[in-house]
């Protein structure tokens, strides 16, 4: 709720361009803009929507209640892990890389409106849970950022990273290509532009990661950087490969997805 | 080669009790201190100890080189990881975890004295070179520090931090006992004097680790940080157990030993 003190017009081309690079309206998120009403109000906020019901809402902590976990835990280095997919090991295995090295792990997931086609949050939500029982009950907490996906590569990255350290984090894992959407951003634009930030005006430090896979011959998960072997020797699934999987009723290999989240999304698929 | 300058006599045993915080000869570094001459002698150096030859010579950097590779190769970030032992999957798994977030790694075992029972340089320089089929080339750098081993802990853990920023690291892999012996020091003593130095005075990023070993159930290397599973589930084995495997001609199973590593140690353990 807004008390409104200013009506005004919003230039939304030049918002499209300057968030997001482009103005495209195939880009999801610049459609998001261009179709927003050009008119918007400005005011003090009076109070925030009211909190998500179920499983995801469940799951939902503010700012200063993660801070509190992470303080009874005494947790002086806390990992976030933003994510608006299921997790697969590839994503568990830079989470728990990163945990090795820090005291706690947020997993974080980002439950507000996203594209056509990534997984709805209520399955995705099944799936975090469910991961959960691959990870030590006291070195992790998952909740739910209620926030919408941009889309927005680079610039997102660095509001994700922001909003981490607003709740409590001290580091934030930054993927390839993070928060990124068709060939708009290159694959490590986003963690340049996050090294190129002065730390202390940053105040949380991001941890760059590569795309990670399982190697038949290292017997592990790895990426590029740790891994000599050549790609026959990885097991590496695009999200089009594995949503293309579920929609036959295959479920994912054990070395792509923890069985119980691959019965997740099969079931979820076969609904 | 020094110029003597002067000639003292050193309390070998107050410097037992101020390095390793024990005086009890049973203690291998203490018992080399107590068991140096009690006249030393100090002035200026004029020229350092001869090139090691063969194998492990051919690995010796001098500080100077080092920093020139990683000049050369663009990385702006470097792991350093000390090691008077053969890499097993537990190290390597350490050193992948620290790298993903980095340009690159330093795998930098000390080959100077060592204690009885410890692997000789030559088996575990070859031991080295084979563990590094597991890492792509353009990552890893292996040389050697020609340093004898101390056994100080915590103390001596500060030091391997200070001479790895020496040779160009940003980040220095510290263990479980760093540097300990018997049970002298605590299991986390190491780096939690590391954690207490202020950030600027130490100028090299200390990256804690715990003991690692492969779960049956996670399918991965973990440590008790990241994996939720009951010890009967991991593959881990005492350096105790190892040597009576290997003395009884037994391999150590692959989850615990690269195959190359484990041949070259039952070979040298045959001879």
């Amino acid at each position: 709720m807004v008390e409104v003190a200013e009506v005004f017009e919003r230039d939304r081309w030049a918002e499209a361009e300057l968030v997001y690079g482009t103005t495209d309206v195939a880009h999801p998120g610049v459609a998001r803009v261009l179709g927003a009403p050009r008119r918007a109000v400005a005011g003090p906020v009076q109070a925030l929507v009211e909190p998500l019901g179920g499983p995801v809402g469940a799951r939902a902590l503010t700012p200063a209640q993660t801070r509190g976990v992470f303080a009874e835990r005494g947790w002086g280095t806390v990992v976030g892990f933003q994510t608006r997919n299921p997790v697969h090991r590839a994503h568990e295995y830079l989470m728990k890389c990163a945990l090795e090295m820090a005291d706690g792990l947020l997993l974080h997931p980002l439950v507000g409106p996203t594209k056509d086609g990534d997984v709805p949050a209520e399955v995705r939500m099944a799936a975090y849970e469910a991961v959960l029982g691959y990870f030590p009950a006291d070195r992790v907490v998952l909740a739910t950022l209620v926030a919408p996906m941009r889309y927005a590569g680079p610039r997102e990255a660095v509001l994700h990273a922001l909003v981490r350290k607003n709740y409590g984090c001290t580091h934030f894992i930054v993927g390839r290509d993070h928060a990124g959407v068709g060939s708009y951003y290159g694959p490590f634009q986003a963690q340049d532009l996050l090294a190129s930030l002065p730390a202390e005006e940053l105040g949380i430090v991001p941890l760059r990661f590569d795309n990670a896979f399982w190697c038949r011959r290292c017997g592990a998960m790895a990426t590029a950087k740790t891994c000599p072997h050549p790609p026959a020797e990885h097991v590496a699934l695009s999200g089009t490969q594995v949503r293309a999987m579920l929609a036959a009723g295959q479920p994912p290999p054990p070395e792509f997805s923890r069985a119980e989240v691959a019965q997740l999304l099969l079931d979820a698929y076969q609904r």
